[in-house]
This record gives C-alpha cells, structure tokens and sequence, in this order.
C-alpha cells in the first residue's frame, strides 16, 4: 500500500478534508479484492466440483470488475464528484458483501474461498467506512 | 448491437422474467459510452485549451470505468443477483449524468464532447430504464 | 460503430497517415469480441457440462481482457506509441486465436461458442490488418 | 502481496513448473503500477502545466489499462496458455517502459512522475524477469 499512500501525498493540489488513511486503506482493500476475485473464480474453475460453484465463479467476476473500477475512481482527486462516488462505493459494498456471503459458503471446503472470503469483508467494510467519512 | 442480442439468445438456460430487449440495450449503451469517454477524454488532451477540460477528463476517466464495469455485469446471467445489478446501475447513471452534464458545457466548442454528451445520456436513460424493469 | 468513426472524426489533431477505417474497425472488434467472450464464459458456467468447458471459460476471460485494454489504447490518438500499440495488438491477436481456436472446439455442441468464435476470428482479422498498416 | 501469494497457495490443482515467487512479483508489480499509472495521470491533470503534460497522461493510461490486464491474466492458471502470455508480457513490459521513460523526464518536477517511474521500473523487470522463466 505504500505507492497507493505516495501517490496520494504528491498529488499536487489540495485534497479537501478527506479522511487520507481511509482513502488509501479503502483504495488498497479494492485492488486486493479484485485481485483475490479473480483468482478465486480461476481456483473454483480448476475444483472437480466446479459445477456446484457456477454462482462463486460469477459472483467472483462482478465483484472483480466493480472493486477495480472504484479502485480506479477513488484513486482519482481531481474534479472530485462526491454522489458519483458515493453511489459507487455502495455498489462496491453491495458487491463485496454479495460474494463474501458467497464465499463463506465453500470456506470450509475450499481454502481459496476463505481467502477471497476474508478479502471481500475488508473491502466491505473499508466502503462503508469511507461513506461515512463522505457524509 | 447484434453480437450481445445473439450472446442473449443462445444463453442455455431460462432467462427469467428480465425485459430482454431492454437489458440488450442497456449493455450496448454502457459499452459505447465506456468507448465513447475514453475516446473524449484523450480528444480533450488534445485540445490547446487541455488546462480548461482537467474536470471533463477525469468525469470522462470515471464513467469509462463504471459503464465498462456495468456492460461486463450485465453480461452475465448466471446467479443473477437485482441487489448489485441495481446499485451498480444507480452508480452507472449517476456517473453517466455527471459525464453528460459537464460535456454539453463543452458541446458547442468541442465536437467531442457533442458526441460524448449524446452518448451519457443514451447511458443515463438505458439504466433508468433497466431499473425500472428491474424493480 | 457509429460513435467510434464519430470520436475519430471529432478528434481535433492531426492523425498522422494511420488508415483510419482498419483502426475504427478494429476498435470496433476489440470491444465486439470483449463483451462476447464475457457472455461466453457466463454462458458456459450455465452449462450442465461447464466441467468440461474450464479451458474455454479462462480463455475467455483472457480474451475479454486484452481486448477492452486494447480497444481502449487503440481509441487514443494523443502522443501515439506505435511500439506499444504493435506488441498489444500482437497480444490481443494471439488471445483470439487461442479462444477462437477453443470456442470452435465446442460450436457444434454450444451456439454461444460459435457466436464467440466468429467474433474472435474477426478481431484477430482486424488486428492483423492493423498491424500490417502500422508497419 | 500476502493475499496474491495465499491465492497461489490455494490453488487446488498442480501449479507446473512456474516459478511461483516470480509469479506472485509480477501480479504485485502489475496492480501496483497500474493503480500509480491512474493515480499519475490525475495527478498531472492537476498541474498547471497540464498542457505540457498531454503525452505522459496518455502514456499512464495505457500502461494503467495493459499492466490491469497483465495483473488479471497472470492471475488465473487454469488452462495456462504460454503463447497468450507471454505475448501480453512483451506489450506489458513495451508499456512500461515506454511509460517509465516519459514519466523520467518530469520526475525532478513533479514528485508523483517520480513514484510513478519506479513503479514502472520494478513492472518492466517483473514482466522481463517472468518471461524468462517461461521460456
């Protein structure tokens, strides 16, 4: 997370009264998520089983796709548009609490689900903490 | 758009009561704003008046992102879940209404952002439209 | 690909001597054949036999990403890379060989795979007619 | 990193004969440079010489959409396909490299240039590094 923290700290121009520690830890916690959904539903295609997991595969790929797309957001400052943000960190928080609900299904059987699991819940929660803080 | 209403139709299993032809609309809306914005914000790049448009850039950069995430969610129809799709669709409007509004400011000076503005707001209305189907 | 010839002909710049109608078209295979690789995996979750289509679904998820990456390079005009360009447009030729190579496998058997595989014949088409013009 | 080695770890079939610590370096390096390439370009849309800036913008956009790419690729096993990687390894290290040279030249003025540099540096030499060890 330290180029995501150095980024932020050259950023040129004021940043307004954001909360920089829950940017930062919620811009880190999309990206993990992405990352650990999309290899989730690559180990879940790899399990013997892996018709009893079409739903984690696709559950998977949504919340991949929505966490890198807030990442990218939040990792933006200039013209800085709060509803915009804030509709989409709901959907991120939808979306992880989706397939970390998912997920917790299989942990007991497939580790990688446990992993994905844990990471969905990071990211849920560092939504909606940086919501609040948007308030 | 009849690549997507193909990949509709040769789906293998029952689609459930979703409005068919909007959802195809939908989809081939997000696909062509993402393109669309992605293609504005490196015209605006181009322009010697670059300083003026840093807001249109960044607005562009964004509802790039989240169409593009919203055509590849809606894309998939196995485990569907209303509760992502329609938050995800309220980020994507929300995003293509921010996108349209800051590009017809620019509209009669850049053609680009005509073009753009037409675009977000085809976007806008196809996922007000698919919410309400949804609903 | 209305819109995509539209943001081309908007572009206020000068375009250099690149052929402009093999670039609109191959923008517009790029994103043609992402969104239909996308369905295609979702499609191939659905299957009774998704067991047996692993292969297919992870190479149509490769190819769903090389693709958007590459359309999306491919729809910017500012300060052009041609070395860039060239070795992404070789990648994303090689990721549609190789899923329009395994979807064929399985066109007799699934429509989606046969949708897919004509869609991923023609991007490698276009990206080959790229290159030979960017040479 | 730790989550994009624990998605390794669990990986439920055999893994080959990659070598899994190079591996895991270039899915860290590929996310990471990506996120700093998104954050690079925003931050010199808020320089006030924007203008100067145009080419280095939209060289971090396209590293930010092909090391994304990359990262996802690199993160799936199933059906490994070496000819796709590697030629997405090549465009991702040409990215890289072309981004790292320009952000170089603007890294004694602006700080984020310089993180994003590096970033692009330690990518380039992951990409190179993985390649070999497909070969």
């Amino acid at each position: 997370m330290t180029h995501i923290r150095s980024m932020i700290d050259t950023y040129p121009k004021d940043l307004g009264d954001l909360e920089l520690t829950k940017l930062a830890q919620c811009i880190s916690a999309c990206f993990e998520c992405a990352q650990t959904c999309t290899a989730c539903a690559d180990a879940c295609l790899a399990e013997d089983m892996v018709a009893d997991l079409a739903k984690c595969i696709r559950t998977n790929l949504d919340c991949a796709d929505i966490c890198a797309a807030t990442g990218n957001v939040l990792s933006r400052r200039t013209g800085f548009d709060p509803n915009v943000t804030r509709a989409l960190l709901e959907a991120c928080r939808a979306a992880c609490k989706s397939c970390g609900d998912e997920c917790e299904q299989h942990a007991g059987m497939h580790d990688h689900c446990q992993v994905c699991a844990e990471a969905c819940r990071r990211c849920e929660k560092a939504c909606a903490d940086l919501m609040t803080s948007l308030a």
